[in-house]
């Protein structure tokens, strides 16, 4: 059967856009809650295959959407590289933070995948609990974004040191962006192999960067990694996700060649048909928020987002992830809401 | 003499652009946290107009800057109209959140002037302390950003407890931005009387919205405050910082009819350069961080500012404020620079 994701992506347009939420398996969810509860760290959970299986499929069985995304973060790329990775309970991840040209001379070139089997795996597993109709999603972070929390060992209020690392010694930092692109690279591969049908690469921090910094940090290493995976799997299909990109998405796609790029929710509607749909498929861009709020302002948000965006190739999606606070009725509402939509 | 600034803001591109930096008087001078720590509160130090007044001037003297900007906050406002505004130590301010409809319902519509008189008083004395061709530039908070403050009593991660708010409750929520819209009018006028030349709207946390709710929360009631000062004092010049707005602010500029806008250092440099400087003094953008990177990557910066929009009418600022952490010798590298600057 044929999977709606993979045609919009592969330039053709539904009458109904495909629909997924970005951490769709998660909190909001009792039954993530519970498997979470049983499973010991969150690491521990993104590598135990039998979970991190179950909990992609949650949001399939009960939403029936048009594609699952892995169940895993992005830090299994440092982690892999050898670098010390925690979550605490509601602190957000901590590593042992790489702010010196020093400590950046000690990474590992290579990151060691039999740590990240467990992911492929993962990935064997959910593709046969799939359906022939719904896609599934492999990722990782993209390199600026990952080298943020490898700079500074946790998440930091508008990427400061990252950013300053790389003002003051670029040459330090591109190598751990060059160690990013290259397992990276590897990474989605393997994620291909393992039955990934489709590819997504979050630049979640990609919008505090200035124009010249957004090029070399997080446009030419995508475009490393777009050009590295193709390499190996012609006609892999890929969707960047450079959050918060604004008027530099059109740049973005233009030298990346993705296939599709995830916009989130401040996006400006005609910018984005004029230059970014017109050559691409458009993945977005309700806001978290408004799913929270439900109601008449959250049919209000889907409508504007299918009234800028159906007309062309969509994915209809939120801008960013789900909020652990969203109720269930919302996204119930939000799926019959767009799946009842006539062009 | 001629006020390079308001030779911009009034449509003639000066050869060398005019320089100041947003939180100018600030916690990176010794000389203002010397007198800071005299001052008692945060309040205390915007209310002693002999204090304001002198911080004010600090960097004018020290650097020559060819703008001064008034020393004060955004939520002066909401302390004029009588909510309780508090800053404590490294904690940002506080407010007794106005979060509910019934709670908006008791906020009062008129504010108490006599509480803002210090302002008024400090304007006055730092007009007779500048030189004839430094301009005095006064300034509020866009409703939106200051509303964001006052319904979460305190800064939030993207501002999602105003967001909620706006979409679930949207006619109690603009109960507080009319509010705000009437008493920053009477504001602004009140600074021009004592001696502002020029204005600037903070709205700094703009960047957040979609384009619905941009429109409505952010250019809307900024339309309106332009409107009214220009009512009461025809010719008044109006800088908006709408940050973050991205390709939104072609729209911002047209609907508000600003004279200028202040952009931050994420701006993409053809669309602004287009939409936006065609029309109206820009003013930006230099990355606060490349400010304390220092070196050749501040230089880089500089001259990118400058390549990008020295060619039109130019105010050169930083993208957001400058911080605490910042060098001194790094400003003065700024100034000389752009100083030295050759078309």
């Amino acid at each position: 059967m044929i999977k709606s994701l993979l045609e919009v992506l592969s330039g053709r347009k539904q009458a109904v856009p495909p629909i997924w939420m970005m951490r769709q398996a998660g909190r909001y969810l009792p039954e993530y809650r519970e498997l979470r509860a049983k499973a010991g760290s969150f690491l521990d959970l993104c590598f135990t295959p039998e979970y991190a299986a179950e909990v992609t499929l949650q949001p399939i069985r009960r939403f029936g959407f048009d594609a699952a995304i892995i169940f895993s973060d992005i830090l299994v790329i440092p982690y892999a590289l050898g670098r010390s990775v925690r979550f605490e309970a509601g602190e957000g991840p901590r590593l042992d933070p790489l702010d010196t040209p020093e400590k950046i001379a000690t990474l590992a070139p290579q990151a060691d995948f039999t740590k990240l089997e467990p992911v492929f795996e993962a990935l064997r597993r959910v593709k046969r609990g799939l359906d022939t109709k719904t896609a599934l999603i492999g990722f990782c972070g993209a390199p600026w974004t990952v080298a943020t929390y490898m700079v500074a060992g946790q998440g930091t209020p508008d990427q400061a040191p990252a950013r300053i690392l790389a003002y003051q010694h670029p040459e330090a930092f591109e190598k751990i962006i060059d160690a990013l692109v290259d397992n990276s690279i590897q990474y989605l591969v393997g994620q291909l192999k393992a039955g990934a049908d489709a590819l997504q690469i979050f630049d979640t921090w990609a919008g505090v960067l200035p124009p010249r910094e957004f090029a070399r940090w997080s446009i030419e290493p995508t475009r490393r990694i777009v050009a590295g995976v193709r390499q190996q799997m012609p006609g892999a299909k890929i969707i960047g996700f450079p959050r918060g990109a604004g008027a530099l998405l059109p740049e973005y796609l233009e030298r990346t060649g993705v296939e599709g790029v995830s916009i989130d929710w401040t996006a400006e509607p005609s910018l984005i048909r004029e230059r970014v749909q017109s050559r691409a498929a458009v993945q977005g861009n309700l806001d978290p928020l408004a799913l929270i709020a439900g109601g008449d302002a959250l049919d209000r948000a889907i409508d504007d987002v299918l009234d800028n965006y159906a007309g062309g190739r969509l994915i209809f999606n939120l801008g960013h992830g789900i909020l652990p606070e969203t109720p269930i009725a919302h996204v119930e509402q939000m799926i019959k809401r767009v799946r009842a939509y006539k062009p």
